[in-house]
């Protein structure tokens, strides 16, 4: 299966997490709009496809499916990549870890535009101010602390005990959040061992760390989810 | 199989997504924290119990499996619930449409809490009536409107040409936001008219009916997803 990957060109984003999946697993992929820029998008989300009608981006074309979603991408990739363990139970588990990181993703998109996704940054910096701290002081430690305990339940290497896409989620997370507060992280780090040890080694796998210093892998900018706003991080 | 629902007992709240789908299909369930308080949740996020670790309600307990997430406890209840077609291309926009009624709730939950649920309604008004404002002017219309076109190009009768526990959760979704905008739903609906048939309908399946006029259907309320504060709904 050659899949087709569609997510907005400039960004790394939310189609970074089914990129990482796709690179890992060395599967055969066209990341559509780089190829032929973002206008390719839009008549899916028009409805010029037949079947499913995506709400936004990223979605997958597998043959005529097409999968929106980035929890529900990688449930679908999952088992033909080999990234998810045979067992219900654990795919059940994987898909939930999943749809957790979702939702932090998307409390760290709104640290940046907590009023509206349509409004500049300069528009909203106050109300992100706020926000972000609340984000730097109760949320990020919950979640993160989640799935620090996640890790040390299951052994300690991994979310679910095998390799599986939620490593390459967690490493994406930790990446991202390294490039958007880099003083809290220092702070928060210290308490999460086993994430950093994850996302040490999810770097060093052959294909990511590849993938990671090709020119496929585009740098975080301010255009994405994770911006680097100094204001918004612990103060110095 | 008789299922255990763990969600907060005061609201409605996520919870309600899933007792929907266990009312309607007549299913064997005991909702726990009604029965037992809201202490008997707090084990299995605490790690008490072997399997996965929830982050956060509503999870359900079905044998030895532990579910977390609203739509994937759909995705799960739906075979054996008769609640989702059988062909894997609707099963896979089935959950594509739950996780975004799942987006739009959350955006709706961010509306009366834009910097912080950790802190009181009072304390982010100001924040509260510019996102709410976004919300009713331009995140509404884009959202229900998308699931409108879904009905639409199904036949217009059900999101996914056949009944499924997507029907019912927009059916939820229309109740909670006539409830939190009354004004703004008045203007909304008019370009709905699917949305709103199809929650007519949904609301008087025999089993719905029964369920939304027996005790166990709690008013929507102020410490719940969907609240009424008429300062963030449509100017008079």
């Amino acid at each position: 299966m050659r899949y087709e990957l569609y997510y907005w060109s400039g960004i790394q984003g939310r189609g970074e997490f089914i990129r990482l999946a796709l690179e890992d697993a060395g599967a055969g992929y066209r990341d559509v709009a780089r190829d032929e820029g973002d206008a390719a998008i839009m008549p899916f989300l028009e409805g010029a496809h037949q079947g499913a009608l995506p709400f936004a981006p990223p979605f997958l074309k597998a043959g005529r499916l097409v999968i929106a979603q980035v929890a529900e991408i990688l449930q679908y990739l999952g088992p033909p990549l080999n990234l998810v363990p045979e067992s219900e139970s654990r795919r059940l588990y994987a898909h939930q870890l999943q749809l957790t990181i979702t939702d932090v993703v998307a409390e760290i998109h709104d640290s940046h535009h907590p009023v509206a996704s349509s409004l500049y940054y300069e528009d909203q910096r106050d109300e992100a101010e706020r926000r972000a701290e609340d984000l730097r002081q109760n949320r990020l430690p919950k979640f993160l602390g989640y799935f620090e305990r996640v890790l040390e339940r299951n052994g300690g290497r991994h979310a679910l005990r095998e390799y599986s896409y939620v490593d390459l989620s967690l490493f994406q997370l930790m990446s991202g959040l390294d490039y958007v507060f880099p003083r809290a992280m220092q702070r928060l780090k210290r308490e999460l061992p086993l994430l950093c040890a994850l996302s040490q080694r999810v770097a060093q796998r052959p294909r990511v760390a590849a993938y990671l210093a090709s020119p496929r892998r585009l740098a975080f900018n301010e255009d994405g989810i994770f911006r680097h706003y100094p204001e918004l991080d612990d103060p110095t």
